[in-house]
């Protein structure tokens, strides 16, 4: 046991670039991965054409980093711009999802700390996210980061259909 | 009493219109006014120069309708998109703030109609915000559109200095 940790940890060579379009059908089996995880699957409506138009145009509404062992996708940090009327642009990180056998190896650690420095490259004041607050393991990982928690927030919601 | 709230009710007639940059310096007392019924009002960091640039370039980043009365601001709704990975293009609002002395007259009703209908002009799927969970004027008010809560997310937050 030791030693499979011990070779897994040592072979893995992580390397963390962005997204491009090609990657999009990837992308959207890791964000089923996490909304099945968040027990939320029916809710993912989103599609492969509608993430390439929204994220690779003039006007991209959001950014993804990939992180890759030996060309293999193995997790994500997927983000863009919030505006808060009290501290200007915020980067919002939507999702950081890393596939379930890849965890506990630190690749969530590097993304998010990629994460961060793409948001110290934008300047912006602040980095947000949201967490659920029965995922310990996120928590636990966020405070490691020594991040502020405020759970006196409920998010509203009205649904279209058109 | 019941005089002075009559003539009140029957006098006003609400415009409600998108902002300019000309608005700004108005718009920055209406975000001070609600981050101190929040009791935060040392966390407004923003200017408007910021509000300008971010605001009314190529890229707005946000959007902002103003409620008037005969040519007087008394509230605005302030809102951008958000991108999710289950649901595409969001419409957030950011914050609906109706000046103290014109609350209970159905502004905040217009407002939230309105954006409403900027969100359907927009086709996305969903209109979300936050609400303060001891705030039950708020949540009153948003009960009455039918509006979906979810009080199990935490916000998460780092802060950066530069």
């Amino acid at each position: 046991m030791f030693v499979n940790y011990f070779i897994t940890f040592v072979l893995m060579e992580i390397r963390v670039r962005k997204a491009t379009p090609e990657d999009l059908t990837e992308v959207v089996e890791l964000i089923k991965e996490l909304a099945g995880y968040e027990k939320a699957s029916s809710e993912v409506k989103i599609t492969i054409d509608e993430l390439k138009k929204d994220g690779f145009g003039n006007q991209p509404w959001f950014w993804i980093l990939l992180a890759e062992v030996e060309n293999q996708i193995i997790g994500m940090s997927f983000y863009y711009i919030r505006y808060s009327t009290w501290t200007g642009k915020n980067l919002y990180l939507e999702d950081i999802i890393v596939k379930q056998q890849y965890r506990g190896n630190g690749v969530g650690q590097l993304l998010f700390a990629e994460t961060i420095k793409a948001a110290k490259e934008l300047k912006v004041r602040q980095m947000i996210w949201q967490v659920l607050d029965w995922n310990e393991p996120a928590l636990n990982f966020y405070k490691k980061f020594d991040a502020e928690f405020d759970p006196q927030w409920i998010n509203g919601k009205l649904r279209f259909e058109y």
